[in-house]
């Protein structure tokens, strides 16, 4: 029976890895890189940099492979996702069947933590046959945040949500909390909010060389943000960014 | 001028640790060990355990200490955690003066990440003098929790809260929601919830030789977890547990 390994690498410094994900790349029979394009290549160049540093032996076979491109057209959301879930399983299930016949071990280096706004489990379930599924857990780009701006993420015995930027958007601030996480922000949602009372905690490229951050009250540096993220854009082709709001009553 | 580095060590697995976890702890001059009384002394064994097998030389000084124990009779919760902070606060200032003349680099090994109910980095700003603070992330118990589980945190494009027992017990299931992490339940306040359309993830001593896992859907498998948790916990005489709620619409 084959076992897909999903690991966790951290959201950018190779130093974020754990001796787990280390062994566990170790043990891999093959191993498989995604490409996204080049707009997203230092990803791949990441997991690349991974594997030249960490592999002892060269017993795995390193795969790269295209990643399927989801059909923003499509109305349906969810829709959408389900049937670029299906492409992404068919692509992984046809390059592993090109190095394994049916046993092995088969990692695949996730970005962050396999279990946080990552499909992989998802699609990992959709593999026919059914693998056996390990998650090794890595360090995140919230944790990653808060490391490098040195914050608390709850206050003393208070909840926190996590939520994407699209939701702060829609929905406003949520209700019953005073800290709120924002991940997958294509644009900058805080700038829907109402900033009174309200302080930021920013970050773009977290943990990687060109890591930025910024924070502040969210009147004041919300618009330093916006310039700061679109010159880094322009610059890159690309940004990963995340943030933090609390408010104080 | 003195560097504080708070030091993420997983929640119980040493395989959790990161790369820079280790280059921390071995930068240190003065690694501090806090000791909490004999029911949560494997919680120090594993800090222990950490430094003897990471070291790289003798250049740490490794100094335990007694924790105060808080004042469970302050009627204000607020007051009483404040005044807990501002003792600790002062034990690790002499913990540091005793081995320390002003300079160097100090480590704390810091159970889970110091940014996720951790009081460690407010601990760190009542110092006097300032230290310089730094923070590296690591592994925490709903990182290890969703591993164990292979279970994706988030539903696709989906927020998610993380709270505490006591919240959970006096507020019932929160608003505009569908997937709730609990930590810090000194009980087993799900029970407070209506069972109807909910699922638990559960996991005590996560990461740890003794984990125990249970999932399933909350009406069957809660009375399951609430037996077995009081089992384990007489056995062990200490338990650290947390889970995750989903409703199922």
């Amino acid at each position: 029976m084959l076992t897909l390994s999903l690991i966790g690498i951290g959201c950018g410094d190779p130093e974020q890895l754990t001796r787990a994900a280390i062994q566990a790349i170790n043990e891999a029979d093959l191993v498989l890189i995604p490409r996204k394009g080049t707009a997203k290549s230092d990803l791949a160049d990441l997991r690349r940099t991974i594997c030249a540093e960490v592999l002892a032996s060269d017993k795995a076979v390193i795969a790269e492979f295209d990643l399927p491109v989801r059909d923003g057209g499509e109305a349906d959301y969810r829709k959408g996702v389900d049937d670029w879930h299906d492409a992404v399983a068919a692509t992984w299930s046809q390059t592993i069947a090109r190095h394994r016949q049916g046993d092995g071990k088969v990692a695949l280096l996730i970005w962050g933590d396999p279990s946080l706004y990552d499909s992989s489990l998802r699609i990992a379930r959709r593999l026919d046959p059914l693998p056996n599924i390990e998650v090794v857990p890595g360090i995140t780009s919230i944790q990653a945040l808060c490391a490098a701006h040195a914050l608390p993420l709850n206050d003393i015995g208070e909840p926190f949500l996590v939520t994407t930027g699209r939701r702060l958007r829609d929905g406003g601030w949520p209700q019953g909390v005073d800290t709120v996480v924002v991940m997958l922000d294509g644009g900058t949602a805080f700038q829907s909010l109402d900033p009174a009372g309200l302080h930021i905690w920013w970050g773009a490229y977290l943990g990687m060389p060109d890591q930025i951050i910024m924070s502040g009250v969210l009147a004041e540096v919300g618009p330093r943000i916006v310039a700061s993220r679109q010159e880094a854009r322009e610059r890159h082709g690309w940004i990963m960014d995340s943030y933090i709001l609390k408010r104080r009553r």
